[in-house]
């Protein structure tokens, strides 16, 4: 069973990867970027049966700060 | 417009970062997983009308590194 977990920072919170990643988009000559902002993606191949509770656990304990990000479970 | 760019290790390719996750979702106690593979999310807000191979010129000369990674464009 595989699964998807997508880690976002919240918005407000700064993202200098991101905006790192915006100047060297611009550096390159690709003009029309407006924002940039990065995430991590995880992908779990879990064994058959593993709960949403389980996942989401997983999530809060370790995959994500929940202080500064959101998580967003996809199954795949 | 909005698009993500999913960046994720080709097959073959070792995954140290997924491992480590691995190893520390088995620490605490997480017995159910079988593999952990870590990639990158990239949310770019783009100009409308920003070609599709715009977008792919943007990842194959900067987002990703192609000898070892593959990418995956999502509109959103």
């Amino acid at each position: 069973m595989k699964t998807r977990i997508f880690v976002t920072l919240k918005n407000g919170v700064l993202d200098p990867q991101g905006k790192a990643i915006h100047h060297a988009l611009h550096a390159l000559g690709f003009a029309g970027v407006n924002d940039v902002r990065a995430g991590k993606l995880i992908e779990l191949d879990l064994a058959d049966g593993t709960s949403r509770e389980e996942i989401e656990a997983m999530c809060n304990r370790l995959l994500a700060n929940t202080v500064i990000e959101n998580f967003r479970i996809e199954d795949m």
